[in-house]
Parts: structure tokens; C-alpha cells; sequence
């Protein structure tokens, strides 16, 4: 269903990411989220990429495990552009009724000034007084990023590449595809990248790459990434079909594994659980 | 060091919490921070409570963990702020070089939603075009707690206390320290209150207690609570010197014990967890 609903979404090419459009978007996003979540009425955020395809995003949260686990919706749309190999967000709208439409949250206005003219982005505000779009730089004036090593000529999240190599030379398949979604993380502050694949009971594959924050806290967890995609691809099916997850990581000071363990532990007790090691690449001189 | 430190402070009964001031007041804390971080620049924030005292906070981040786990800088203050029993945050100021003051992260700014009145907290911005103090509200203008249940009359982080009740009746006294904590933290989105109390070789205690966001993402748990206690009370001495965890939580689906014994076991390997199991205490009818 849920694949159904993307595939809809995309095939609408909405030039104007008016109000009205918006408004329909949401209300169809909205059983759909409602169904994934146990909150009465889950964020719903509708954004649009740089190809003028729309994507759609919703809060996910993880059973048995604290809230700051929780994946936001704005976090999830940002993954889904990421996967759909998109290259920019230019358009925002969040809603949790389907009629009225607000800022992020701080911690997810902080999470877009990962994208490069972040402070760009427009979002439709509605308020009592009149609605229209906003600039994130306008919700967010003094963003942290400008303080940050952050400009336009250096990759964003959606460019960012990482040339990584294995340690350990026993990985099998998996091992490979959780590799590229390592290679396709973004973590230019602690230089630590790493990806998540997952397998589910039907074979099917999922991955997810690290997405990291100037500000720390807001970064996103390679597990947490790959479940978007998990929910994407499978319309919100059971976490506890999943029974293979591999990360692949660098040795760094800031290891996911212990983490990525104790997700999976949760919320897929009796999953296998796989550590590759890498490092980067560096050209060797002759 | 540290304790004396937060004397220093403590005994300074800033009235005018000036550039100036602030200025000297960040640079003490400059070598602290940075003996306790492997940040080169780590942030200082300062911050003035409801009784004129002033308080020092600044970022830790946990080794061998994702950096999602870090506490920053305006977070610890206001666990120190809650340690204290104070009952506002009044200014702000926040630096890495000792001079230039600049705006919360959107997480920071997000986080301090949660007390009454924080859109009004003055935050000392230093730019190019000159300097002064401006109302969070202009930080985060379209603040997500406008949308939430937050109000005046509601006890905030630093009001709110749960009247709470032992699950398991053998419980130990440091059960009984981590009940305390757990009846001061702050819950409201979760209704999952939950403390944890560490000792250390040398016998010193320290509790923490959880701090919930209406955007879930930037709480702080339990575990990194008592973390800035154990800082503040000991100068940032070695982790590893814990030698016994006890977490207070009830039995809700947010649970913290999982990642609390997770960190436990990272910083402090070989430490003792325990956890005790409480219930919303209700007035019996008679
Ligand atoms: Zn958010
Ligand atoms: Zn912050």
C-alpha cells in the first residue's frame, strides 16, 4: 500500500506546490501514517525535490525503546529523497490535521541545515492571520550552520561520497551492499561513516545510510535510516520480519554498533546481527 | 576542579548579566570544558537562574558511542539549573572562543521549549553589526510548543513532580534515591518518568532524572542526567570509576533500561546495573 501511495505521490509532478495541493497530499498521507504509528496524529511532512517528483514522511516510533529513538517526519523525507537519489529539498509542508501547516520542529529545522542552501528551503506556514511560505533562514534566523564549516562547494547530504575500503576481508554479499550505503553516508564531523542492510523473511533487501548534524544530537542512525526504507518498501510491515542485519563502520570513537544492536535486539529479537569493519581509502603511492 | 568552579560561579551574584561578565565568566570555564571533551572548541553556555546564581554547562560526549548520545551544552545547564531546584532560566549566553556568543542549536532551542516562559529567555547574539539580547522567540520564531499542550499553568521541567510507587517491594536504599529522581523528572509527552542514581569506588552518589521534549528526539534521558552530576560533582573524573547504576522507570513502552545498561557498559564496563520497576501512584477509594 504504502509503495502504492509513493509511486502515487511521485507520478504527480506538482509544479505548484500550492496550498491546495498540499492539502489534499496531506490528507491522503494521513491514514497511511496513522496506521504506522500509535500517536493519535503523527506529523505528516510533504516535500519536494529537486526533479519536481514529491515525497512523503511521517513520525516513526520504535516500540520498547526510549522517544529519542524516534524517527521524525522531516528525517524520514530526507532518507526518502536520499534513496530516490535526489539532490536537493525545495519545498516543505508539515502537518498533523490536514489543514494546518508549521514549522519544524528546532531539532529538525537544525537537521535541514544539512542541505546545502538549507536556509532556501521554503515551508508553507498557516496561521491565523494569513498563510504563505516561509524561508527555513526565517524559522530558524541564527542557524548554527553558519557558524559551521557548511558552504555550497562542499558536498551535502545528498552529495556526499566516501571512498571506503574493508578491513576485513571475510564479508560476503551483504556485506558489499551495507558497504555502499556507507559509502553514501554523510558524517563530515566525526569522519565516521556507516550504512545498515537488512534482509526480511521474504528476501527482500533494505539499506540505509548515517546521516549526521553539525549539532550532534539530531543525527540519524544508519538502523533508523534503513527502517524508512523498510517502511517505504514494505508499507509499514512488521519490524520483527526482519532476520538479517548488517552494519558496516569504521573503527572510529563513535561506533553504532552497540546501538544498531540494541534497535534490533527490540524491535527483531532472534535477528542476526553482522559487523563489517572499514576504513578509507586511501590511494597508495607507488 | 570543577566543583569549585561551579562555587565560583555560584558566589558571583550576577545582577547585570553583561557582555562583559560574560565574557570572563566563559573564559574561566574555556580550560574546563576542554579538559573534559576531545572537542577543541566545546561549547560554553551560561546561563542565569530565577535566584540570580549563575550556571556554567558544556557539551560531553560519551566514547566509543554515536554522537546522538552527546549532551550539549545548553542541556547540561539545564540539568544543572534542575539540580539545584531552580526554577527558571532568565539569560543565556553560549560560546566556543570566549568572545563571540551566538544562538542554541535548533535541538538546544527546541529543548528549552519545555520551560515556562522560554520563549522570553534573553540569549546574548555578538555579530558583526553589533550585539545584544534577544528572546528565544526570535531564535525560533515559529516555535513548535506554540502547537503543544505547554502553558503557563503547567508544571514545566522544573516544576514537574510524579507522585510514583514501587512495583517490586525489594528495593534497596539507592532504589529509593533513584525513586526521588524519578519523581523529579519531566514526562509529560510519554507519561514514562524514570531516574537513575550512580555510585562511585569512593562511595559518592549522584542522580539524574529525564527530561522529555514535545519533539521526542531532543529529550534527555535518565542516564545522561545523572552524567552531568557526575561532572559537576567531580570535576569530570573518569567514567570508569562508576561502579554501581540503579534506574527507577515504570513499565511503559518507552523504556530506558536497555540503553542506560548500554551506555553503563561502554563508559564504565564491569559496572553494576540494576533497575526497579514503578507505578503512577493512585489514592485508594475507600
Ligand atoms: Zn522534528
Ligand atoms: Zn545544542
Amino acid at each position: 500500500m504504502l509503495g502504492y501511495y509513493f509511486g502515487f505521490i511521485r507520478s504527480r509532478n506538482v509544479d505548484a506546490f500550492s496550498q491546495q495541493n498540499l492539502h489534499s497530499l496531506i490528507t491522503e498521507a494521513t491514514p497511511l501514517a496513522q496506521s504506522l504509528t500509535s500517536k493519535r496524529r503523527p506529523h505528516i511532512a510533504i516535500g519536494r525535490g529537486s526533479n519536481g517528483l514529491t515525497y512523503v514522511g511521517f513520525d516513526v516510533e520504535l516500540p520498547d525503546l526510549p522517544l529519542n529513538f524516534s524517527i521524525h517526519a522531516v528525517q524520514f523525507l530526507v532518507v526518502s529523497l536520499k534513496l530516490n537519489f535526489d539532490l536537493a529539498l525545495r519545498d516543505l509542508a508539515i502537518s498533523n490535521d490536514g489543514s494546518h501547516c508549521y514549522a519544524p520542529c528546532g531539532h529538525c529545522c537544525q537537521f535541514l541545515q544539512e542541505i546545502n542552501k538549507g536556509n532556501e528551503i521554503q515551508t508553507l506556514i498557516t496561521e491565523p492571520t494569513g498563510s504563505g511560505f516561509m524561508p527555513l533562514e526565517m524559522l530558524l534566523p541564527q542557524s548554527f550552520s553558519r557558524y559551521s564549516a557548511i558552504s555550497d562547494d562542499v558536498p551535502d547530504v545528498f552529495h556526499r561520497r566516501y571512498p571506503l575500503t574493508f578491513i576485513d576481508r571475510s564479508h560476503d554479499l551483504i556485506g558489499l551492499t551495507a558497504m555502499t550505503a556507507a559509502r553514501n553516508s554523510y558524517a563530515p564531523y566525526s569522519n565516521a561513516p556507516s550504512g545498515v542492510v537488512l534482509y526480511d523473511r521474504q528476501g527482500h533487501k533494505f539499506s540505509g545510510s548515517y546521516i549526521e548534524s553539525v549539532a550532534a544530537f539530531p543525527s540519524l542512525g544508519p538502523l533508523q535510516a534503513v527502517l524508512v526504507n523498510f517502511v517505504i518498501d514494505t508499507g509499514g510491515r512488521e519490524f520483527k520480519n526482519i532476520v538479517v542485519a548488517v552494519l558496516v563502520e569504521t573503527r572510529s570513537r563513535f561506533r553504532q554498533e552497540d546501538t544498531a544492536r540494541m534497535i534490533m535486539q527490540k524491535i527483531a529479537p532472534g535477528c542476526k546481527f553482522n559487523v563489517y569493519h572499514c576504513s578509507h581509502y586511501r590511494a597508495e603511492s607507488s
